[in-house]
């Protein structure tokens, strides 16, 4: 038999308890944002049929970026690339039943083939937060809004990231009264979604060959470096409004944002560490034909932004913003002091726990310094001993592993064990 | 464009709100029990090579059960049908840093091409828990006790639900007594765990085709119906203990249970409603060969088991044991007079969600009448009214949803609404 690596494979990752345990702080904080503006949590299925990302999610997503398999039926299904078509389709589904506006999110993982470096996984958690059949500023103003405040939860100040807004709309009557036709500008969003990614020379000869002339570049140029937005009355009122939240420190307009999804239609945005030393934290926008994604021409207009784990967990490690001691062990590891007493040392465990303590029964009569050996190396804080004078005077004798303090504790006390903690 | 079927794929399951809340409240039953035993929680990839499962998932698995894909390399990977072989290559490739025994729990999808039929999906959300590194009958208790836990957290009592427990090596021992050479073993517990599946007469007929004469086989079903398990040390002294854990009701011996996977080899266990309406709701055992599994000859016993979603969820939703109003809503809807007075709604919303209130902002101008039917619509139990009156006197109304009634909160006094709910 071969030996297997013991590596996880390309691009996928381990979560040992200790790297779990940061990867549910920040579930944990993605959930208390999300529940706190009233949103709602749903799932969908890990696979669906590769046509369903077909119509919106961008050709580079479905015919490179995506894990595809043929079932023993002959379909082709795909595991979801992102959540968007899931959330089209669902809301479909029950459109009659559901009532609007729906302020939905989802936690879960989704999968890309992309070449795994820095903050890219082929497999990662990814955080979606929708707010649907509303279309009014003020919903991409909430949406906003939520984006920061996760961001605050999670430690991070407005000097060290931001959240970069714009408005497709008012780029594209902008670039309308270039010359450039309608039907241009997908791939020209595309090309400007790319700026910040190549070299100034190469982005030039990119816009040239979808036909941009000098005269169209060097206005577009203009246009994107271009710091006023107040001739678009969406972004004087969506700043107005961000201001009135009191997060305007956190939020600037970027001409250059435009992000790459074919589906947005209005404002889009993304957050970014300030010193631009990573990929996007997050980004979304506003799209007006959810539907259109699953081939219907009802209208639907949502707002969303969807975030993964990786580039923030890297932004907050670099700035040294993960608590420490996170790993969801024991409180209390109870030690065994031979098999005539497991009766006693069991009582005492079940105690604790029912009293809400997180406790370990030691299920093994080694000696006593083992037995704290273990604790220490599993960072459990209070170890409860008991012997035969223990259990004579009714009392336990309780070791703070961190202080290296002992004290003795009456049995009839056992339940306030936590105080100690 | 084809328009898509709205449906999720066959045996894939979407999750509303009102459905994502009754799994979200199986998960955290899931976690209670585990953090409560000082268990920890880790996560493996999605995907592993084919050949992870191949050593010792059990043949129907691996060759008709895994869905399976080829990367761009050429490399097979499977979606995980099971955790244990990621399990066993995680502890294998840090076995050096980690302390033992090792108590570790998992939540999350597993993927099986199976029939879709009541209970069983082609993906489903599987909690796996595990103590590792501690081969003595204790541990084999604390497992099982856990099981029982966890089935009476959610509210199922020893007249709805048994976990039924067996010891492959009592069985062993008593077939190799019948001449029964021990390389057919693993054959005939496969049979013998289809045992309650089939008709007698088929059922007997298989025996004979793995070689029993009519002398074994009658020996073998008195073997089965055999009631007295004293004979055993390890059981004899297993349900001593579950007895000192105070659960002797949910658990009996039952020398039918021998479970379907390869890895076995001592306590077998599975836990069954007593109306045997449902297939098993979870299932385990001790391994003494974790290390196996992945082709490794070091030595390195556990005991643990697993449980799915959705045979517990039927049980429970049959039992009408499935709490009401589990829905993930928002508490308190703040209304919107109209524009001018967003800025004062807004507050009130602010002040709320920081005193730990979920709190929906309505976000137009809509008649008042629009915005109670919609907090009624969405269950949200409290309505919170202002317009230019109520900021005169600085004061709001407040309107529950559910009693019907309503009182005048002074502005001053936002932070105790929580009080009404």
């Amino acid at each position: 038999m071969v030996k297997p690596n013991l590596q996880p494979p390309k691009g996928f990752r381990d979560f040992y308890p200790e790297e779990m345990a940061i990867r549910n702080w920040l579930i944990k904080k993605m959930e208390e944002v999300s529940q706190r503006y009233g949103y709602q949590q749903y799932e969908g299925p890990s696979l669906e049929p590769l046509s369903l990302y077909a119509a919106k999610s961008g050709k580079e997503l479905v015919e490179k970026q995506t894990f595809v398999l043929k079932d023993k039926g002959g379909k082709i299904l795909a595991l979801r690339p992102e959540l968007t078509p899931t959330l089209a389709r669902m809301v479909t589904n029950k459109s009659k039943e559901l009532t609007f506006p729906l302020r939905w999110f989802s936690i879960g993982p989704r999968w890309r083939y992309e070449k795994p470096q820095k903050g890219r996984f082929r497999e990662f958690l990814q955080w979606d937060i929708d707010l649907i059949g509303l279309n009014n500023l003020k919903a991409d103003t909430e949406i906003i809004v939520i984006g920061v405040e996760f961001l605050k939860s999670v430690g991070l100040s407005s000097k060290e990231v931001v959240i970069k807004v714009n408005s497709r709309k008012f780029l594209e009557k902008q670039l309308k009264n270039l010359n450039i036709p309608v039907k241009k500008m997908n791939d020209l969003f595309k090309v400007i979604d790319k700026k910040d990614k190549m070299k100034d020379k190469d982005w030039q000869e990119y816009l040239k060959d979808i036909g941009l002339n000098s005269k169209q570049t060097k206005a577009l140029l203009k246009i994107l470096q271009e710091k006023d937005f107040t001739t678009s009355p969406d972004l004087k009122g969506l700043f107005a409004d961000l201001q009135n939240y009191g997060i305007k420190d956190y939020v600037e307009f970027d001409p250059t944002i435009v992000r790459g999804l074919d589906y947005y239609t209005g404002i889009v945005f993304e957050a970014c560490d300030r010193q631009k030393e990573f990929r996007s934290i997050l980004g979304g926008g506003r799209y007006d034909d959810l539907l259109e994604i699953i081939g219907r021409q009802e209208e639907l207009s949502g707002v969303g932004f969807a975030t993964g784990d990786a580039v923030i967990l890297e932004l907050l490690e670099k700035l040294k913003k993960i608590p420490q001691n996170l790993a969801n062990n024991a409180q209390v590891l109870v030690t065994l002091f031979d098999e005539s007493l497991f009766k006693e040392s069991l009582n005492i465990c079940q105690r604790l726990q029912k009293a809400g303590l997180k406790t370990e029964l030691y299920l093994q009569a080694d000696k006593l310094d083992k037995q704290l050996k273990y604790a220490d190396k599993k960072n459990i804080p209070l170890v409860v001993i008991l012997g035969p004078d223990e259990i004579k005077k009714k009392e336990v004798t309780v070791k703070n592993l961190l202080t290296r303090q002992q004290k003795t504790v009456s049995l009839d006390k056992m339940e306030q064990l936590g105080n100690l903690l």
